[in-house]
């Protein structure tokens, strides 16, 4: 179990663009953490609290469409600090494995694509957001957009859609700078296979900090 | 009338501690500005734009009790951010006169003495909720705390004993310690005396940035 950040416990959040199967992956690492015996929390962001659902409600209402990035960026991360302060730091400090879907990587990836802030904005917010946490480690799920597109379901597909290949394709080369620039703690994954590919590359990936015996459940699909 | 700052226009600020007489002196500096045929666009933080009265609402709300420090500053930069892109920048751009109600020195005053958040994270989140929009001139408005007390009407005066003196004071040294940092754009105005005493010094204290003809206004009682 990692020793580094906050606590005794572990941090570990999952990032990539819609449809890449994070969430499935999130659920299912989760699961096998409770099954090994781990104190496992299991969140997703925005929300995660009353107060961040209520900054998520903001965030999401349709009638606040003249919102600015600026704003919008600050929101997302009150609504991180919040999370950070009454959940995160607190399950950190007993020794739990809190495993996130997106955190700090995902604002720094869509809102630099999105809505054109820049790296340095968007930092300077995650490091106030983040209330100075990071992530022990940090798995980028990558796909190819189209990829992404073709899987996702008709909800999903709307929304891919609605956004556009290029921005999708925009957001995917944020996260893979990012695994350029802080490669100790952001790791890819390829999350083109099938989901018990992608979960056993999840699980190798994640060797060095998860518990021994689901470090082990990895082992024969790393070698082979 | 200024020239530095975004586009045309002059962007004023007024602070002080709860009771000071800032609301009062706003709204009569804002006439006056009216009455000598300026564009006056008069606010007050938090608020101003239909977000940022949502982002109000979260900060008043009582069933918010567990908000973070960090989470309270960050929606109070939300706010500000909103109210900057949505109403000052356009205002300053167009050659209003903007008077605001509080800016950014009271959330480095307050937050700084009420939740004890570091000065570099609040100046940090300022920079960020601000969008990089710095008031030509901001004019504290100075008193004593028992003194604001003491002209308190009830509501206020429950307010201010809630917070306590000591609260208060710490506050005030925050707003005294700005006025030492940045002598250029913060003045003190000494805010024990009468109304019309206050409003004068007020304009004399402007009188390099208002429009010749309340600048003028003002030059009998600074001679005095």
């Amino acid at each position: 179990m990692a020793t580094t950040g906050e606590g005794r416990g572990l941090f570990l959040t999952l990032e990539g663009i819609d449809g890449c199967g994070k969430t499935t992956q999130a659920a299912r690492l989760a699961d096998a953490l409770e099954a090994a015996g781990c104190d496992v929390v299991r969140l997703r962001e925005p929300g995660g609290t009353d107060i961040s659902e209520k900054i998520r409600g903001l965030l999401l209402d349709p009638s606040n469409a003249e919102m600015c990035p600026e704003c919008e960026l600050l929101l997302y991360e009150a609504s991180r600090a919040q999370l950070v302060r009454q959940v995160i730091s607190p399950a950190l400090e007993r020794g739990a494995v809190v495993v996130c879907d997106r955190f700090f990587d995902s604002t720094l990836a869509y809102q630099e694509a999105a809505r054109g802030l820049s790296s340095q904005v968007v930092r300077t917010a995650n490091g106030l957001g983040s209330c100075g946490v990071t992530p022990h480690r940090t798995v980028v799920l990558d796909l190819e957009p189209a990829q992404a597109l073709s899987r996702a379901t008709a909800g999903g597909a709307d929304r891919l859609e609605a956004e556009g290949l290029a921005f999708q394709q925009r957001v995917r080369d944020g996260y893979l700078r990012l695994v350029g620039e802080e490669p100790e703690r952001v790791h890819l994954v390829d999350a083109s296979g099938t989901p018990d590919e992608v979960y056993f590359a999840l699980l190798g990936t994640l060797a060095d900090v998860l518990p021994a015996s689901l470090a082990t459940e990895a082992e024969p699909h790393g070698r082979g």
